[in-house]
């Protein structure tokens, strides 16, 4: 699709704003029979829903659930099936950690071993971020020759550890047995290109079961995730677009910039995005705004503060309207219905609205009208593609 | 699809029951405008449509009329285009012959030779099926060096015949020339590793045309549609699942058990199959149950029978409900439009119910009301994953 879209690329003034709610999707409450874009009171995204093309994304494949990685990838265009996001790569992502081309990430457990080298607590009896903290600085005087090692805490028991150097690989076993009573396991290259890194790995395991020696619980360490930056054709390069993305969210803002959007600082309520969003409308061609309310609601199975979030949303909806974007799109990464507390595979409601958007019946934003709409059910990574045709940012293809 | 799923899959107590009904879609009648699901009083089944998540399932691609064994291969998660089951093959597992890996099969026919050896009748005469048995206790006794040959008797003119040994291939091309006053073709290997097949095999013929040298009109046989059994990933292994397969017809047998599917014995009525159902509730996660009575119907051409058949199914709806499965699908391996009186190529509706399935506009069961559904027109294939999800077996894909 990248390769389709690339050399039919135009330039033009239009401004395209994309909306994402994280976790956007839901499921009807057993109860009345309604998800929660169905129960909440949203006028300004049913009016858009009314004047736009509305379908449903599927940002995998059908019944799969996407992570945020895969998420965030196919709303951007890209395949999430062909471009992978390690968990490695996420956590480091997650505590905004600078990755680079190369880096190989993994995410770290510090854990517990008795005596004779087994674990007993694969978490350390979750130890605090403090005391994580000074362990790392323990970690950070692990030299190895011919790479960089960075460590970095995150919260309680977990880090990251990133490998900086040249020709280093991401296909690496994990440490972890995922079992109590069993040692850590060495790791293991997964390929040619990941030998080297392996005998890195085990080196710095080596040493950092000696550092912490002395420091139970949190005496050894366990590493899993191992991954490199996914290797992407830069959003943008393929869409010619000025892009850049609004997050108050760490993890989102690294998902924007493995793409290579450019991250502007914002604060950290939505109403602080959209002022952002209002500041910076001259120098950018493409708006990536994301919102978090609704999947933390979700994720919690609080129905009533999802659609209480969906409600905050919506009035926020004129804001982005005032500034009159040539296009613009409201979805999500992913589903995260209250019933389930968790992210979910169900198809997430999109809209696109533009002069060129094009008639549908659909008169509400939500799972059930959507699913009317005439952008059907489409892969995510379908998306960009109609958003830059919509901008007028795509010339015709063949003669 | 197989590979993207088979890492997500996490086990739990969930059930599940497909309810396959053959030749499910229809096509309405000129004299009423409805087809036969629209015709049909089913409450049963427009009461879980409207409860659950609609759609069409497309088994192979558009415009293209599924065989049962595409048909079958795409409900139960296979690419009917990757995997592929051949006329040899589905003719031996129509007469529950114990077919096993590395088996080649062909289809065979009794024809009628004059004495020059061309071809005067290539079903000789349609002979009763018991001369056909007969004729098969002396082609059962040639015997050829390495290779065990099995013959069975199937109706009137047609056997099947097995090569039993190592290193066989089932790329072979057919002996009939499909037209009289031509003689038997010889067998052609179609790649290299059939090379010794296809000398078998003309030997086979060799024999049988001098063994048969006096039983006229039956004194030739024809060979059609060599393969051997599809090397496919086993069902239970890809999903995880505890699978039975509940038919009163040998072929649908014979396909469940192709996939790896337990096939439990059951009698020759629906209601015998639901009893069965409930038999072994505690024993499987995954029911397969198959219903007949909507194809033969269709392919009698009798739009009447097939209303009826509808209606009989739907009243068994309530007792595989009363089991309380956490998901029960219900769909069909092709259409059978009675005014076709043959196989259709028209997508087929489907539903799903769990809980997790999700909100849908459907309110009846039939092929007009299901292509407005959330989940789209998708291919066959593509259910499994969805059916994995709604049992909450999957999960999510990528950090």
């Amino acid at each position: 699709m990248l390769d389709l879209i690339r050399p039919l690329v135009v330039s033009n003034n239009s401004k395209i704003v994309l909306l994402s709610l994280d976790g956007l999707g839901g499921l009807p409450r057993p109860e009345t029979g309604k998800s929660e874009l169905e129960t909440a009171r949203i006028p300004n995204l049913d009016r858009v829903a009314s004047e736009g093309a509305c379908g449903l994304l599927r940002h995998v494949a059908p019944g799969i659930t996407p992570g945020s990685g895969p998420g965030h990838l196919g709303l951007f265009g890209y395949d999430p099936l062909r471009y992978l996001v390690g968990r490695g790569v996420l956590e480091a992502l997650g505590i905004e950690f600078d990755l680079r081309a190369g880096d190989v990430a993994a995410r770290g457990n510090f854990c517990t071993v008795d005596g004779a080298g087994l674990i007993t607590d694969r978490r350390a009896g979750r130890i605090a971020t403090e005391l994580c903290a000074q362990l790392v600085e323990r970690l950070r005087t692990i030299r190895l020759p011919g790479v960089e090692l960075l460590v970095e805490p995150v919260k309680e028991h977990r880090f990251v550890l990133v490998l900086r150097g040249t020709n280093l690989g991401g296909r690496l076993s994990e440490t972890d047995p995922q079992a109590l009573g069993k040692a850590p396991l060495p790791v293991q290259a997964l390929d040619d290109a990941s030998q080297r890194t392996a005998e890195l790995v085990n080196a710095f395991v080596d040493r950092a079961r000696s550092i912490l020696a002395d420091s139970t619980p949190a005496n050894m360490v366990l590493l899993r995730g191992f991954d490199r930056l996914p290797d992407l054709p830069p959003f943008p390069d393929v869409y010619g677009l000025r892009a850049a993305a609004i997050a108050a969210y760490p993890m989102y803002r690294g998902l924007a910039k493995v793409v290579g959007m450019d991250v502007v600082k914002t604060g950290s309520t939505f109403a602080d995005e959209i002022q952002t969003l209002s500041q910076h409308w001259q120098s950018y061609d493409f708006f990536f705004v994301h919102y978090k309310d609704t999947d933390k609601a979700g994720e919690d199975g609080d129905f009533d503060a999802k659609v209480a979030a969906l409600e905050r949303f919506d009035s926020f909806v004129p804001k982005v309207e005032a500034l009159e974007p040539d296009v613009i799109i409201v979805s999500g990464d992913h589903s995260t219905p209250s019933i389930m507390a968790a992210h979910g595979w169900q198809p997430v409601p999109v809209v696109i609205r533009s002069r060129y958007s094009g008639a549908d019946p659909v008169r509400a934003f939500n799972e059930r009208a959507c699913a009317g709409g005439t952008l059907g059910t489409l892969p995510a990574h379908h998306l960009m593609p109609l958003v830059m045709a919509n901008a007028l940012r795509l010339t015709k293809f063949g003669a």
